[in-house]
């Protein structure tokens, strides 16, 4: 289980039930896991969430329930939790919830249930008796809620960020010559065990050398020689809440052109920093970083977003990025105080290498919060 | 990139293409990832494949293109590779893919597609002139293929398994008293990392005590006592294959009732293990251990399936559980060699504790070989 307080659970479910009666439902099946913890503080394995205008239906198997039934006597239990239990197969218990709340309009989500749920769903509600439920398809409303922190949520990313701060610092002693890319990046996971966190967030990168030049590299059993740059980019889970973090370290004195490819890209790193503040739109704060290496003729070799939201998934909303096409700049694109997102950019040579700096941020009422807290200089060992 | 030699890469699309031909489609269009690996080798976190008759199309974004083109000159490449590079959503690049196929039947993964991907790619075509494809949901094609294991497989597997017995032998110095779980779980992965695996194949569980009775219980900060018996479940992956192992040890001397419930799930193991042969339906070799179980009065200590199938995925098909309502036990049941799945029966007692042994078998033209090599009697440290 999660320690997010009850209290903070209640406002969470208050939030879905206005949105859900802003769109005339009368039930949310939450079957996506991270917005079943969301609501809940479960962090099982599996579950599905029904949460109408005055109850919360938790859908488990055996497995769970006595972690369920445990968690009842804490600070951090799930109000008005009411256990149903699974037996044999998940949504057959759902069918058979959805079944005896006749004419509702319940909505699911449609970027979670996949075609074969939903048309058993469907088939079972119709053959079922009366006056079947009527399923609608709904999008985004946890994540939309989610995409704000609360203050708990913001109190746990500001403690998982200094810690991953803390590992970071440690890089220069992690990177030497004769190292593989490997033993670097299991050496850093054993750093995130050791402060605190549950798991890594996300396969850890070391990308030496030419290796850099592709942002998603796995670590192999390349060792570092004089003149790699090396990007490091790693994140842990702290009580259910994901950070990130990116830094790229030269292994001795890095060349003329790493100088150049690192500075630009540090430059547009604090460039963006700068732009985030409410109401500004997050395709302004993606630009403010494309735009400086754009300048240094760097814009075909920074081939992603600028960020992505961190909480309990490690990319979630709000995405910083480019709009796509049809996508408007409009009101709904500005990021709002309590949002959390990494700034990432980075810039990306085949055949040469990368460089990429990473740092997460919190969007606050006066501007913007740096959560990690590392030296942001090029690091020459 | 895994390591499937091209020729199995074939042999597996002429598999799916039969199957293609059989349900009188056009295209597949595979959006799981481990499908996608299973049929190119690709190991990254974003790709579609498209497997018409004779040509496959696979897309993917620019943190990848490097990756592909790396792979083309090794004996792993996937063969008739063409690549879509996707410049923005990956849906509007398949959408673009498909439209040009007109008049075609396009099969999609009903049990991965979700109901808004399903949505947007329907409307897309649809508002695109002439003949759009038809989009027809499948069930479980590339999964059929996948849950018999070819050649490469079986061996990529029995390394996995020599490997993570190697780590399960050494659990008996894993188990002191004073030591916390959570130690124990961080001891375990070290040596999973150690043994050659890439990462644990799930999150490693060490239950002791009270805590055994949870089937997934997460390590926590409980420390080991005499008397305990502790359920110790971990898995690796081995270039992109899982396997999976549990051994229960006491500490100390176990008492009559460990002796008692141990032995009860170690002759359910023996019973279900001797019953794997080919031809013999999945129902039957669950119900070999059950029924073991239920005649030491622990039918209901026994709450979830026998065994699952491992492979690209640490749960997969075979599924080895009790047939569900309206499950019959048909010719689809059987077990085929090639097949290789856990054997794991267990009996858990609410604030007692739990025992769980669990080995990974492989079906053989001659019946059953254990790919595991562990003691299964019982350790008292």
């Amino acid at each position: 289980m999660s320690h997010a307080p009850t209290a903070a659970l209640s406002a969470r479910h208050n939030t879905i039930r206005q949105a859900l009666a802003a769109q005339d439902l009368d039930v949310l099946v939450v079957t996506s896991l991270p917005n079943v913890l969301y609501l809940t503080n479960f962090t099982g394995s599996a579950a599905i969430a029904l949460l109408t205008g005055d109850r919360l239906i938790f859908v488990t198997d055996f497995r769970y329930v006595t972690t369920i039934a445990d968690a009842m006597d804490t600070p951090h239990r799930c109000p008005d939790l009411e256990l149903a239990k699974v037996e044999g197969a998940y949504d057959t218990t759902l069918a058979g919830l959805l079944g005896s709340m006749a004419g509702t309009r319940v909505g699911f989500e449609a970027a979670h249930l996949t075609v074969s749920r939903l048309n058993y769903l469907s088939k079972t509600l119709e053959a079922s008796a009366g006056n079947p439920p009527q399923l609608v398809a709904t999008e985004g409303i946890v994540e939309a809620s989610r995409a704000v922190k609360d203050a708990f949520e913001i109190a746990t990313l500001r403690d998982a960020a200094r810690r991953l701060s803390a590992v970071a610092r440690e890089l220069p002693t992690e990177i030497r010559r004769g190292r593989t890319e490997r033993e670097i990046a299991r050496s850093i996971e054993q750093r995130l065990h050791d402060a605190g966190f549950t798991k890594p967030a996300f396969d850890t990168i070391v990308a030496s050398g030419p290796n850099a030049a592709l942002p998603h590299s796995k670590p192999g059993e390349r060792r570092l020689s004089e003149g790699d740059l090396v990007v490091l980019d790693f994140g842990g889970v702290y009580d259910s809440y994901c950070v990130d973090l990116t830094r790229t370290v030269a292994v001795g004195t890095a060349g003329q052109r790493a100088r150049e490819v690192y500075q630009a890209v540090l430059e547009a790193h604090d460039q963006a920093v700068a732009h985030v503040a409410p109401g500004r739109s997050r395709f302004a704060i993606d630009a403010a970083a494309r735009d400086t290496l754009t300048r240094y003729g760097l814009a075909e070799a920074f081939g992603h977003g600028t960020g992505h939201g961190l909480g309990i998934e490690v990319h979630e909303d709000p995405r910083i990025t480019r709009p796509r096409a049809g996508e408007e700049q409009t009101d709904a694109s500005a990021v709002a105080s309590g949002m959390v997102f990494t700034i990432e950019p980075g810039a990306y040579l085949p055949g040469w290498g990368g460089v990429r700096i990473e740092d997460d941020v919190l969007v606050t009422e006066g501007g913007v919060e740096v959560l990690t807290d590392v030296p942001t200089a090029l690091i020459e060992t």
